[in-house]
């Protein structure tokens, strides 16, 4: 299968690990993963301050190095919240619990421009310490780190 | 991943199968697959009529059998829309486009009662040959088939 997940991934936490994790495996070993990440002017519209696009894209090819994913992947510079997902070819989106809307709304613009929907995945939040979610706010915020261990 | 999926399945047609296959691929080889299978007593608020629980369920148990897939799999009975879904220990749910708010409703529920919430994975729905929905009130009606093929 071919999967679409998008972020800003900074920093990037648990949550976004599991988020892209799970994209991997439900596009399976031979499927693909386009990762589509916030552009600086984008992003740029958050209430936190955040790094450079190409600091945000190491990180995130660090990350997935390390993880030995099989299934090809790339990222694609997100100029919007739909990106190319109104009009690429692909099977299903992952999603958090805070953009499954976006989802409903990419495949609403889809069917009206006469694409096929594509299945939605939303991927829980992981908690951290305290039991409210991860946040890349709440880590700007000093309150916890990026695993989700509360700071005092 | 233990996966639960919930459904009427009268009849089963190509839209099941797919959510099923899905649900089946989502768990993974050595997850777990439970099948709410709704009761006659509650499936009986439908505008049709709904086949008896045991006819449903052989359909199930002998599509599932034909596939070969390797999860261990249960089906259980669905006497309201939830099911054991608030309370019980698993993973991710499986919905199609219709019952995404229920699944929705669900990690409320399980939020509210100090149970992690779980990934909720909508399939789409397959589309018979004239566009729309494959679904078991149009086959009721004689307007296609399980195949979604339009009968004349």
């Amino acid at each position: 299968m071919k999967v679409m997940v998008g972020g800003t991934f900074d920093p990037l936490h648990d949550g976004h690990k599991r988020l892209l994790g799970r994209s991997f495996e439900i596009a399976g070993p031979s499927g693909q993963v386009v990762i589509g990440l916030t552009t600086d002017s984008f992003a740029g519209s958050k209430i936190h301050p955040i790094r450079p696009f190409a600091i945000r894209r190491s990180e995130l090819e660090e990350f997935i190095g390390e993880k030995k994913f099989t299934a090809p992947w790339r990222i694609e510079p997100l100029n919007d919240r739909f990106g190319s997902a109104i009009d690429a070819d692909f099977d299903a989106i992952v999603v958090s619990e805070e953009t499954l809307p976006v989802a409903v709304e990419i495949n609403r613009h889809r069917r009206e421009n006469g694409r096929r929907k594509v299945d939605i995945h939303q991927i829980s939040c992981v908690l951290a310490d305290d039991g409210r979610w991860i946040s890349s706010t709440r880590i700007y915020r000093g309150e916890i780190d990026v695993h989700g261990h509360v700071l005092k």
